[in-house]
């Protein structure tokens, strides 16, 4: 079969594909980060890539005719996950359609605390074998180690044993051998530092960090979009794409593992290049990498793991496993030290994972006096209470609305983003990410957008629209505001917001305040006696507190109980990477959690329907 | 490049390879089991083929016209190393250059000893996962097993939390367990047997032994070849090999890899098949193989690994590793149980391997009064000397002359070899492999018959011939004896021992002598004080023991003090197969050997010189 090129812009990738593979298909072969809500299986419209007039591609079938304008079909708007390759290509993705422009946040509030490192290395001296000592080498290190103070080790990889001949051989019988507990996970030259590399695998981004296990030093940080949103923008698309296999291939797992393979190594040639600058240039490289952690939600977890996500899928919704774990790097194909562990951080239950634990770690929930909520706001929002000795957690659906998803014009917090809304004097004020030219609005700036609406008097409590505010008017779809008209915009199209959008951004904000609430119901105790708010995420690190008040979001509590703590599930897999007191913690903290499922919950229905209101 | 096919007789394989390739490769790559005695190195001529007159091969080169007689170029005999495929080609293997042909001992006498298996399992019924029982599957089962008193338990591998979810619910919550230690090595469904592999890898033959780790029972055993035999017949030809290679390719280690995998699954299949006729059928895979235990000298234990070559061929021949190891059998590349773990019995010295060690073991070497001697002959022969509480061992270079090699007409045990001989009234008497026609002459044979010599006056104490002997001829390359005239063998030819063939089993028998003599004069105490000479091995179970004190091989005794015990490094495996105890106890075997290194003992040249002697 003859392959067809495709030639993806602006990213700048090429691919050849055989005849009759969708534009979708190709761009995952490719690794452009094409944005698909649906997986490819509504849609929804988030594929959204122009063509040229005379392109050699399948003529649009109804589902694009439906979901598309028929202004856009006529500027050669098409869906990637419909239209199929006929020929030699070139693909223009809007940035919209793009994830890879996303903002990644990778920094949080950090804390200090004690080094305490899994891995230790030592250095020593041996004997040289010669005709009166004839002991093997791998006997002559153990003895070493012994004489040392040390237990008999083990071996962590055979590759180790295979590689020790050479590398006492080639270093004058000096060699720096890396103990986990009384295994032995890396054998090297001396004077190799030892890294290590945190992981958080949201499910839109993936933040890691390589340190320096001994000095506990970030040596760099990278943010990128999580691959698996190829194959659908929420866990439950991509859990079900997954039940839908039928080969054992994991593609989402292999795909995570491709992109930690490649960042790993961009990690390490960054930190060897900022390096270059010092007084002793310094080399990194993956394979001094011997110890991992990695921190997720449970389905990320799972998928990370290969582990089967079919009863995560189905209710009650049962993890295959949820304690920390270690698991050879090896086993999982990652391309670092072959002895190196990954680390897991315990789930606490189905849809509350490991980046929840990292997250109460990372803000010390054990230390903390007085109540105090803490949320991770995504398309599952998790919110723990902190009262009175026990933690209260629970999981609510708050869906993809806050990432800009089922919005109409709504989009992530890409350049050319409207993030903040005012209206002043009935005049609708924005500001875009980088300051670019608006191409839609993301979730920080829906959420100011509604609570100006609010304000305005041109929403009422039930989220209906004033149709006799100036600013309101009748769209294609009913009522509508618009955010950015079109002679300002990229495409020269109006931004709008709908009385649709106002629906979504209400069950997302109805499911958030119904989980606080029964937490606090749970607990026995009043919103007003919240003494902290602690909010971390992309997403909840940049939303306006005001507005996420004003919009019901949040219960009202005066400003500075609120605070905003970046990437905590990061910062928690530091701490995890280079402190076994850390990971003892974050069991600890698993182990007490009392999770209070929402789906049953007999007051359920009823918080959520106040918790809509604005 | 188009192919050539290449069909190998009788044994009946078929192959493709490119024009140019040697014949000796092609054979690798089919799988034929064709001799290499020299690996292709120096024209040994053990790799003869025939070839039919209009053959598109090479023409022949200088190599083998030298090596080959002009009788049998005229014939067709190629040396498979050195002719080249030029075309389509059928290749006649005859039976001396067969390897797989030879006959291999599995069988060795057993003792009886007590099971303490180190897989053990359980099975278990869990509670269902519900609504109001959120706990993860893994958990659950750790929860179970903790309940029966056992610790919390490790996985053994990430695949066997992968399995454990669809395990548990098409088999309603009930699993089967086996813990090793405090690791799961494996979960399926209940009511499936675990199954053990015991594998004595030798230079020449492999055997393995599948057991059921419950009841100990033997299901099935098997011996073959070992097909490292393709890159050298002798161990330091295969170290030569390896230590040419420049790839990190291990083509020996995938070698016995490979046969072992086609093993298993065979002696899989061959224990299902005897199943049969009982009332139950089990159906055994190699899915059900938990554990496995490996012997095998210190040569065949580092190639097996992986662990490198290079320090055990030059001196001080440093192992890479001695004691006993746990290897993952996944992270070799076996296909069994996937948390299946490796047990190496523990090497001695670096040519003194776990196999002597599982020889002393079945041999009871510790139980042993009096002063026993403990013998493997093979290339290389381990001695042993108990006495008094000490054990003291060393390996001596024997050769390859007892398999047949650097002998003019010899051949390894293998159908039509020569295995008996007596003179009676100065007639030549033989006894035949399988009483086909004879093809050359086996170890045991030429042992007879030069124990047979030096009765019948032919031979004097240095090894020559006496010229007026009427037996004794001369031959193209001087004396001679016809041990089977033309008329009478296989290829028509006469098979004579000529005086070159004398002073190889000169060579090797005085080796042999000299390690018993130096291991006896270390510990103070003379040959005839010896209450026991245990020999083990297929070679040394064959020989006449009284052909082989004639010729001073062994110290004369009473023939009641020997006792020829078949493979005990076979047995020994299987003991530490299905006891812990027995591994501790070959464990101390090691650790408490005393190692005598021959190569600079000041009385070693004496000892030999005075060895030879017959």
């Amino acid at each position: 079969m003859t392959k067809q090129r495709i030639d993806f812009q602006p990213v700048g990738r090429t691919i050849s594909v055989d005849k009759d593979t969708s534009i979708l298909e190709a761009s995952r072969s490719a690794g452009v980060g094409l944005s698909a809500i649906c997986g490819g299986e509504t849609g929804c419209g988030s594929c959204r890539v122009r063509l040229s007039r005379e392109a050699a591609v399948s003529p649009a079938n109804a589902l694009e005719c439906d979901t598309l304008t028929s202004d856009e079909l006529e500027n050669g708007y098409r869906l990637a996950c419909q239209a199929t390759v006929l020929g030699d290509l070139s693909v223009d993705i809007p940035p919209e359609s793009l994830t890879a422009a996303q903002r990644t946040q990778v920094e949080g509030d950090e804390h200090s605390f004690e080094l305490v490192p899994p891995v230790i290395s030592y250095t020593l001296d041996l004997v040289k074998a010669d005709r009166e000592d004839l002991q093997s080498d791998w006997e002559r290190l153990n003895e070493a180690l012994i004489a040392s103070g040390m237990s008999k080790p083990e071996p962590g990889q055979l590759c180790m044993i295979q590689q020790l001949p050479a590398i006492l051989r080639n270093n004058g019988w000096r060699v720096q051998v890396g103990l986990r507990g009384d295994t032995i996970v890396t054998i090297s030259a001396p004077e190799i530092p030892l890294l290590g590399l945190a992981v958080d695998i949201g499910t839109t981004k993936v933040a890691g960090y390589l340190m320096d296990m001994k000095t506990g030093k970030a040596l760099a940080m990278q943010g990128e979009m999580n691959p698996q949103i190829a194959y659908g923008e929420d866990i439950m698309a991509r859990i079900t794409y997954l039940m839908k296999q039928t080969s054992g291939q994991n593609e989402l797992q292999q795909a995570i593992l491709t992109t930690l393979n490649r960042m790993v190594s961009e990690l390490c040639q960054s930190a060897s290049d900022k390096n270059d600058e010092g007084a002793a240039p310094q080399i990194y490289t993956p394979q001094q990498v011997v110890e991992i952690v990695v921190v997720g939600n449970t389905a990320m977890h799972h998928v990370f793991l290969g582990l089967p996500v079919s009863y995560l899928g189905v209710a009650p919704y049962i993890a295959a496993a949820s304690a920390s774990m270690d698991i050879p790097a090896r086993e999982l194909g990652l391309e670092v030290s072959p002895g190196a562990m990954v680390h897991l951080l315990p789930n606490i239950a189905g849809f509350i994972g490991g980046d929840h634990v990292s997250m109460l770690l990372a803000t010390e929930v054990n230390s903390k006096s007085g109540n105090s909520i803490f949320l991770d706001i995504g398309t599952n929002t998790e919110v723990t209470l902190a009262t009175k000795g026990r933690k209260i957690s629970c999981s609510t659906a708050s869906g993809p609305a806050f990432e800009g998803a089922h919005i109409r014009d709504g989009m992530r917090a890409a350049d050319g983003a409207i993030e903040r809304v005012r209206i002043i004097d009935n005049r609708v004020e924005y500001q875009t990410i980088s300051e670019e030219k608006p191409v839609g609005i993301c979730g920080s700036g829906i959420l100011d957008a509604i609570a100006q609406f609010k304000e305005a008097g041109i929403l009422n409590f039930r989220g209906g629209f004033e149709t006799d505010h100036p600013l309101v008017r009748k769209g294609e779809n009913g009522l509508e505001v618009v955010i950015a008209s079109g002679d300002s915009t990229r495409h020269g199209h109006d931004i709008v917001l709908t009385r649709k959008d106002v629906s979504e951004i209400q069950l997302a904000k109805g499911a958030i305040r119904a989980g606080i609430e029964l937490l606090l119901k749970e607990a026995g105790i009043s919103a007003d006696e919240l003494d902290q708010v602690i909010i971390a995420g992309a997403f909840g690190s940049f939303i306006d507190i005001n507005s996420a008040m004003t919009i019901g979001m949040f219960p009202s509590l005066p400003p500075d109980r609120f605070r905003q703590v970046g990437n905590a599930a990061g910062v928690g897999a530091k701490q995890a990477l280079l402190s076994t007191v850390k990971r003892t913690e974050a069991s600890e903290i698993a182990q007490s959690v009392e999770y209070l499922e929402l789906a049953h919950h007999p007051d359920f229905t009823n918080e959520f329907a106040a918790a809509m209101r604005f």
